[in-house]
């Protein structure tokens, strides 16, 4: 017996497994031959969708992961001597073993944040030098959404920092790994959130919200797609039987499976953040999208991962990040905190 | 209905669905939280199913598909100044958009071959400029097991070009997106095949062998494991839901699964070049492996590919290719060849 | 008549001529055929006399310019999954147009200080998630010896900095474009602040010292330079008329010429920068090497740039950059500081 | 007394002092202050007189060496999946240690030749896999004028050529590092040569020619010159002291000394080959530019390299190269020539 977890635990929403009616599409889709590299009528339909999702001028290309996924769209949106401005936190500066960096040539330009959003002063600070051969020159502002701290740009944001960085001649680039989660936030169409506000190009996360992998580059601005392909396949990310991510993509978006596993997620870190404020943690950013960031007694912490593994975020402070996913029920949470609750008792810490 | 196809096709194996046991198997790993990227119980499992095929020496690492798996394997052997010396059929040089060049760095010398095979003169001719720096600096050979023309290597072959590499202080990579199908014609073990002839790094194909998706990069020469983790990483190909990747490989060793997918696809191209021969074709490469080449008049070419397509290897003198694949059918055969007959006899070709 | 300008400027070093005694050292070289690419004879002495500076176990390799010296030195330590710690007013984040990070493939993990010099806390705060394959590995430390700012480390926090770097076998690089004028202000041998202090490698620059053009790349960890000439070759920095950057190292190490040229820079920059305080104009930065750093009214700015061409380092605070060099006069100063003087006072800035 | 040799070698025009006009002029130069990084009126001057040479449409920026001007050319014309065709002789593919490939991330699709000229059906056995992604798609023709083996294209030749590679939307780069030998021998000016052929960027050789180090990217289609600072910037390739390229340019084009010293060279070459042949020597390439190819017998070969070096261009087959330069004169071949004639009488090789 393989898995051995009492309860699922808060380490990553990647630990989750593929979500049933997925599966199920996956196993529908597995007969027969079908062209590949994405000439199959799965990939057709899908594309289809994506459309509906965010509207027809988008075009969309799958890639395996999200690394893909952030590179690809950077790549096709700049050239070496670029630069890419970011928040510190941004997975495509802190994440990705340096990728973007060594794939496009281009500086990243990182900058720190309070809640992990940038703001259009943070831009405004890295755009200089602008016409000077000597410094890489900014072309690309990336966002995340929501971001590493589970904070969430609301669409007026988005827009504005959109039209700030297309006043300055830049592409406006969103790392959307959790851009579901977002979304459910909102309470905004994809369209709504990512074409309608000038985002030019999307990376679109599936396998974090219930698929088994694949992404989506959703391009908006359709001089970016003119040669994607080729970047795509040279990228080392053109998928031979596409049928496989494109059926998933298809279920997902099908009687707005993707919104209720994200609201589902979102839900779930609201109660987890609630439950462990009346436990007597402080909870260290708002909790918008499906991440709670918690400051624990160490001796807590150290009871805590004795049961159920996550990531400790800032050894500085002792503020641990706990990642609520699909699957995750309410039961789980009880557990957990029930844990917690003890443990908080055991050492002192009265809620 | 998304499938129309009477019958299957040989334009790629590729084009093949999963293999049931393995999707099933993929449906039982599906329940529950699993560590990421690797850290679960399915991808130790997996790594210990390698070691017992490929030996205890070699380490393995997972990656997503093929350009990948090369990439990445000759990366890890190389500095941006060396050379990798290859046919000039190899999947490398052709079929990569340029992938292995542009991210290793890397000089190809590439040689032509009459059957996809390089001969050790062939290798020598390109060992030129050793220590001059004006030159990129011959550091591995990269062979096909079996080639893009579906030949094989012998045993012997292979380590007598292991012998001759390393005799010149460069590593052996072999492009094994077919391995499976050369094994399975050579009837060895694949530890006979690759481990005990000297092979330093090996792509092993999964994808084309009933898998859905996922190939091994195994590495034979401890050195250059040592940091592989990164260049994976950074190489965007690191999986986040690694058990989905591991359980593929675990089933398809699982009472030789793998051996009689690549069997009944070698058998199947051997049943295929038969008949093609009898109704008047000339098959213009031994059929070891899974691909039968040949030459058809262009109006047969035209007439069949109407009906099923496949690829056209050479314009210029109507070779075509067919691939089997772990599913092909004596009945898929007996369809082709038929269609086959009929345009043969229609156009006054007799067999 | 080409030049028009009434004082020599202070622009920048680089805008200065050529020492007389380099440029008739190389007409002296400049007669029969030499062997191309270093394998004559000056490249030869100049090797030996590059040795006699630095120690007998130092390597030299000669480039076109810094921006090559600097690129090529940290390709030697690093992988593409490496990344650099610097200050992030080095020159290889700030004016070399991304170089760096695009030919290395490294990131840059650049960090503001208040004088251009790293401290080991701000060193230690970046080595994070090391071992960890999703975080660019820290494996080099870049100071640069005299910083952009003007400033100089001295011989023991060198020491120190090499110790803590490489405690965690990290490498420790100079970027030493200016490494001259610091040697100059601390008073002590080459040697003494590059060799013995520990560092691995060094950027040694030639062309703002009086020399044409010319940097040299100064090895002191063996194991760097195994390989080097085949980075240098394929990074675009071999000579093919090498006779004429050694015979320049050769002439500036002849009976001490650099110390001399750099000396004259430094004391004519205490100078500007005592004469500048004595005009009521606060000088930004300790002025320990060639450049000074001051902050004026920015009408006084405008009146000093229609006359001499020098940057404005900061426009948020009107702060400005005044850089002497091997050639700047008192006469230079004295013409400058009264043009200074009668702005100051036109503006109503008394004294 | 560093130089030894009698009399001046033919192993490389790399060898060969600077002119004395060039020298000199250099050192005029060499007083007061100039901008730097081109921003100087030497510069100024040097892109006029360029104008004046090859067409006021074009465009030039200096770079230090032949491998920084055909990389740089290269990259602009380049995204890392396209592919460049050039002759397998071309020093883009042999000799510049993969700079190339490694910096623009193309494939290289190199074509034996007989002599070093591309022709049109060479060019288009490699334009294939146009619009597939799994190929990279060739997007540049490089040739070589004068070539690798002495020979030269005629204009009607590069007209072709150029016609060809625009009617596949591809771009024509020419490698001249002898470029001024080509334009010698045909007795064209060199905008008849390059502009008025169709060439799109032109690596224009000058230390090969009498100036001691400096060569210029001339691009003649203006859409590849607009970001073009930033590549050479970041290509490493931008001199700060830009006067003393300029200037050496300004001087080779006074009085037509470029092709004094071309003729020159080229006379040599014509007279050295004849006077091998004399001696019952075979040539083997037609002498056209400045180098002659002859075949020798093996002991022959060893008594000549004893008394000045030169270079075994095949090992195989005794196949050698002499290069003659600006400043070869009658006694050096008369010298050299006497001393091949004792050899062969010796060897019992009768003229």
């Amino acid at each position: 017996m393989i898995h051995s977890i009492q309860f699922k635990g808060f380490a990553s929403d990647n630990n989750a497994a593929v979500h049933p009616r997925i599966m199920k599409a996956m196993e529908e889709a597995n007969y027969g031959h079908c062209l590949s590299y994405g000439d199959d009528p799965y990939t057709e339909q899908a594309v289809r969708v994506f459309k509906e999702q965010f509207g027809q001028r988008c075009q969309v290309f799958f890639v395996f992961n999200g690394t893909g996924a952030n590179v690809l769209s950077l790549q096709t949106m700049t050239q070496p001597y670029h630069a890419v401005i970011c928040a510190d936190s941004a997975h495509i500066h802190l994440d990705e073993c340096g990728a973007p960096v060594r794939f496009t040539g281009c500086t990243l330009l990182f900058q720190s944040t309070r809640d992990g959003k940038l703001t259009i002063p943070d831009i405004a600070r890295h755009i200089k030098g602008i016409g000077e051969e000597h410094h890489a020159q900014p072309h690309v502002v990336s966002i995340t959404q929501s971001t590493e701290l589970g904070t969430v740009y609301t669409v007026e944001e988005i827009k504005a920092i959109a039209e700030f960085t297309h006043s300055h001649r830049m592409f406006l680039h969103m790392d959307g790994a959790r851009a579901v989660n977002a979304a459910a936030f909102l309470n905004v169409s994809l369209r709504e959130m990512v074409a309608d506000t000038g985002v030019d190009a999307l990376s679109f996360g599936g396998s974090k919200n219930g698929m088994m992998f694949g992404e989506a580059i959703v391009i908006l601005n359709p001089a970016l797609a003119e040669n994607f392909r080729y970047i795509r396949k040279q990228g080392m990310q053109l998928f031979s039987k596409m049928r496989y991510i494109a059926v998933q993509f298809i279920e997902s978006f099908k009687d707005d499976l993707w919104l209720q596993n994200a609201q589902n997620a979102n839900c779930m870190a609201q109660l987890l953040s609630r439950k462990a404020q009346d436990c007597g943690v402080k909870v260290t950013q708002p909790t918008q999208a499906n991440t709670v960031f918690a400051v624990l007694p160490p001796e807590v912490i150290g009871d805590l991962q004795k049961q159920s593994y996550f990531f400790i975020w800032d050894e500085a402070c002792n503020e641990v990040r706990w990642v609520c996913s699909w699957d995750t029920t309410e039961n789980d949470i009880d557990c957990f905190v029930e844990l917690l609750k003890q443990s908080m008792i055991k050492h002192g810490k009265k809620p």
